[in-house]
């Protein structure tokens, strides 16, 4: 796994920005520091205290994490009973007072807390690092997940959209921001800074990628976009090491080939669809010529469904000749475009998660391939199928509202006659 | 080497992207807009519904804008009998599931829409431009006061104390900055840029401000300082235009004589005690030689007060003859002294709002003038009398505490002997 | 006058970046160094003995400047006997090395010196100024003519055109610059920064300079642009304060004002032809509706050519009456273009500067304009006359090269039948 | 506050502006065009002919580049017999007037061409190219060595040291630069990007270069500089993998490990003594506790000298033993220290290469050690010895005074003792 190659010389790079707590010689423990930065003490020298206290917890071992998590869970929590007669008395009085009342006694104390808390340099970077650890001891402790709320509550109002900052990385970028985006590549992995230069460097590839202020340094997410004279039907071509860039002019379509989130920490606050969007756009204005903007997505479940189809009467032993690899392309591709116009999970969205990201951002299934992933996670996610989703923003919207309301998935005509064909029956509904 | 460069590329990033509503041909009008950023519909187009419905607000005569507001008063406010229900559900269970409901109930949904609205470049300032229009109609209708909590909630959460830029403005900054400079300048008047070039180009002068990301040509708050050799007993020096600058080597005070709110629509956020103290910090790095971190203050209130008094048997007479401007310089700064250390409002505090401000920031009152502001303002609030309050950051938190918990004022001795001096009795508590 | 209003202030901005030479307690005087930076020693330790000298000359009195100026122009002279030895050798053997000690011996020792003084940071600066005290002094010691002839080639070669940057200068400038540009306006004076914001910060005005890397913060030359609809006629309609702006898509015409140069020190190394070519070019990228590039141009010398027109017999009568304000719009507008086109100097160039210059860069005389300046000046010089000269991009270079070659002067049929009209005879030859 | 951000624009300014040649359809051959360059056209039209003469010399095959350099070589000279009547003229009047005649007459065609040639973005790096071509073909055609010497005259005066920007290179610097510095590095070779991480990334290691800001994606010459607390006595240590990082204030010790020319076109213009001198005053104030600034050096014709000394009565046996890897390391470092000291080419300077440099600078021979260069390239050229120079800038100045003067080398007194020990007398000269 790439991701960890890289991450001592990340953590080096942060190394100077980041100092250490001044004068901690407190006497007080990380959970009286905090109770400080609660009380009046924090209203002059919150910034100190904050300071030490997320100095404090860098040094923490899980075990105490799990102390301090379950402290701000128990002790900073609301106080129910008063805040039923507070919303009592407001919905009588409809006073402003009274509302007053209502907003503060429901916000918990630790929600204050964590407000506070983001006062010193670097301190939004380390609250999302804490948000990470606690969602990995939400696993063992579920009852954590109310402060999760605060926590994600929070995070959705610093990482407010109108906040972003769309940025194009290309090879001009600096060296300690590309270890990034290779340690963060999360579809077709990156293997080093010469690798990645050839997506970068080439004046057919461009990568955007959104940042927030108060972490310059670290991307949210990013897209990898390639730009090409005709719609690929395979990653591989658009990765290949041998193939000859086309002037940006010559290009017709620009292909979304990779979208990372890059921070866990942020896991729920969605920057996806906002980021294709204004990607359609910068390019729309660079390069005025270009008249499709698609995808070219992995279908990750899509193995998983032919699996559970096997059995089926209509359709399993042509899954399972994809899965065995002894499909046609056409069966390959009939299967993967049935599948991503049919196979729903209970909640009646589409099975597949991809699917339902673009599906849900008003996209539509464009077209589907065989033989279009070669590499391992390729063949054993899709056999080896990907799919475009085209963005064509005079018609997201009317989309997005059909899908969601109807659940409508629009598709081009081939991809519906391709995917209804050769099957008479609709499939099994499936759980996620 | 990029490191600098960095975080201006994205204030300019985020300037440049501002524009008008695009395409505004929507049939609905702002309400419906609203409605429709709320629903569904603004999941995947809040974007531009946000931009719309902003562009649409600016053109509002006050007589719509009262009407939006009130629309988001009455018909986006909490649902407080459903609330009761959820807070005495989870009063019982302590479910996160629960704890999520309360959560979500006690947002109203102009909360939710005011977020929603901060997507498109520009909406920050906005959404800090709509509330001084709150405020104001707030006058007249002060049931508007339920809509300025979530106002002001969401504003504290957005110009977390994290976010804050510390600039230091010169006269090497943008002319555009400059006028605002002018403009804002709320203490110590400035006629016009060639004014303002006395107070920033000499090399005995600072200025520093703070700045939001979102809003990067928008000074939040600003600060004037003066670096001078002894502390100065009179703003009129430190300000006259013929004075020889001294070199920044041979100081040993740093003198804020100036600081000012800019934002209107930020009331009630508190940005003045920490830019006093990264100020602070800043210089002592630049300038290790200097030992003495001084205001030069107004008394605003001084002269209301010294008026209330002119019946008091002990210091009436000497009240009016400094209001009448007969008064010896001792008797002024006597009375200042006493007026400072012992004058108090209903409440218990300071009934000066600047003394509230430095001592509850923990400065301490280190001297007091006479004849040290002989402008009409500065005549007609104090008499001309200043004070200057010394932050020692070795002490603030200290004082802070003691000033916070017990109201104890700390003082010089000899401000402490000159305000006790003429007077046996305390002053009466004054109402502000 | 305005230049020596702000040069003060402009000095003060300096003073922080200059600093006075470190440990000069060399006790060799300022020749003696000025040899050492010649010899062995000047290879090693250059940077430090430039920084001395540079910082010794900033403090001469004007005597001693002028005696350093005579020791350079003296003892650092070429050996001119040698040089014809050399040069005798090189034109029998065209050898390499005989060529190299001609190219040696053909560069004085004041050459070699200027070259090893650019090395400390601020050197080329301050080699523009000491060129400034050069030519003052040189007004009474023309002798020193031939240093000027060195410290020219060397400028010519730092400040090649190559090394030029193009910036455009806003309200959003630093402070200290738009200073500089207030004192460096040499066509229609700016009275402080309140007025230079009339004049930069609508959106249908612009100004662009040429800076050199190694004096960032000194303009060479800089032009004002106003974007107008229409051609103007006049200076004060252009200037006028209560004008309506006009949105820059609205624009047809760009009008260039005002050119003026910054550097006394680099007289004779001319940047405006390059300037308002590349201005030219800028402006149609941006705003390609533009039909017109054209100026407005004062005709400084008008009224001395008609005052030496009085006793013609022809013309000597409308002269007078020009001259004395009782001439029609149509007689000036007449006498101009006549003086445009037909006034000469000894040289045959024309006899108007200004005329020189726009006619060199191949533009074309377009338009003239009675009651066109209204200032003191403008009408001392031309009786309030202006003219318009046209840039044609696609012209330009024809134009030049005819009227380089053969003197033609391109104007519109309408200026030549003008220029025509009541002449018969063509006006006397006059000395500059 | 805009200080910082002036530059770096003015850079980016320049670097944007590069375009080919627009509208080449001149039918003109690039000697044709040169001459219209240097005749009248050139005044008004030199930008856009230099833009197409580049370019086309660009395309330019080997064969007609010695063409091209030809043309300039014999047309564009000097008229060296019109130089012996003007310098005879001046030898007698010393005329201002005759002296410009003299400084025109003998500066070549072609250096005017040149210089005109460098108007249009990117023309310098174009010049600096075309250098390149030239030092190549000038090995078979050694008459145009005639051309070098304008061009490196013109070169000495773009690159003066004045212009210069030194900037620090780290692991935030772009990677389009990074990959630069990989295929620059001269002395210890950089396989990629992951290796020259750990040159860069780790807190004590520092990289220094010189720019020219007409050239700004090009560094000049840099430097690799290692933070340590011993004084290093192998390079294979200071590159190893695994070692654990200093921080930066625990060195005591800057050792200069790797200086690299980048610009073959720059040959014989020498960036080296400035770039340390201003690297050491720049780390000098940044780690004040740093004592000692030192090189790590090869030896790199040490092999080459003990190998002409095989013969020798004194020493021949030993010089033997280590070329063949038999020494002990006591007889390599003496033998190293005597070489170092004591060998002398026939000019009388020390026989190595680098010794001459840094001797040159006025440094001194600090210490030798055997076994310091492992690699290939080590072994071969001395037998894995290397030499620490020691920079000790109160020196410098005199020691290089000394060097250049009487040829005086100086070491340490335990260098000395080791250069002399074994041998009784001294090595014969050779010849470079």
């Amino acid at each position: 796994m790439q991701r960890n190659k890289f991450l001592p010389d990340i953590l080096t790079t942060l190394f100077d920005r980041r100092r250490s707590a001044r004068n901690d010689n407190d006497p007080r423990d990380i959970r009286q520091l905090c109770l400080a930065l609660l009380a009046e003490e924090g209203k002059v020298s919150g910034h100190k205290l904050a300071e030490i206290i997320l100095a404090r917890y860098r040094s923490l071992s899980d075990e105490n994490k799990l102390a301090f998590f379950q402290f701000m869970n128990d002790e900073l929590d609301i106080n129910a009973d008063q805040l039923v007669d507070l919303a009592k008395t407001y919905a009588e009085t409809r006073a402003t007072q009274d509302f007053e009342r209502v907003t503060q006694a429901a916000a918990a104390g630790r929600r204050t807390l964590l407000g506070r808390l983001n006062q010193p340099n670097g301190a939004t970077a380390d609250l999302v690092s804490m948000r990470v650890d606690l969602l990995r001891l939400m696993k063992s402790h579920p009852e954590l997940g109310r402060s999760d709320i605060d926590f994600s509550l929070l995070l959705r109002n610093w990482f407010n959209l109108g906040f972003l900052v769309l940025k194009q990385i290309d090879w001009m970028a600096p060296a300690s921001l590309l270890d990034k985006i290779v340690a963060y590549e999360a579809v077709h992995e990156i293997d080093d800074l010469d690798d990645l230069r050839r997506r970068l460097s080439p004046p057919d590839r461009r990568c955007f990628a959104f940042f927030h202020p108060a972490m310059p340094d670290e991307p949210l997410i990013f897209v990898e976009v390639a730009l090409s004279d005709h719609i690929p039907s395979s990653v591989d071509d658009v990765l290949s090491e041998g193939r000859e860039p086309l002037l940006p002019e010559q290009a017709t379509a620009a292909v979304f080939y990779s979208i990372s989130n890059c921070q866990q920490g942020l896991k729920g606050i969605s920057f996806g669809n906002l980021l294709i969007k204004q990607v359609v756009r910068q390019l729309s204005q660079e390069l005025p010529q270009l008249t499709h903007f698609v995808t070219l997505s992995p279908i990750p479940r899509l193995n998983t469904w032919l699996n559970s189809q096997r059995e089926d009467k209509l359709i399993g032993a042509k899954a399972a000749a994809v899965l065995d690899g002894n499909a046609t392309d056409t069966d390959v591709r009939a299967l993967a475009a049935h599948y991503l116009l049919d196979a729903k999970s209970s909640s009646g969205a589409p099975f597949d998660p991809v699917a339902r990201f673009h599906l849900g951002n008003g996209a539509e299934v464009y077209d589907v391939h065989a033989n279009a992933d070669s590499s391992t996670n390729g063949r054993n996610q899709s056999s080896g199928a990907m799919v475009n989703y085209l963005y064509d923003l005079k018609r997201v919207e009317r989309n997005h509202e059909e899908f969601a309301l109807e659940g409508k998935i629009v598709a081009t005509r081939a991809i519906k006659t391709l995917a209804k064909g050769p099957f008479k029956a609709k499939p099994q509904e499936l759980t996620t």
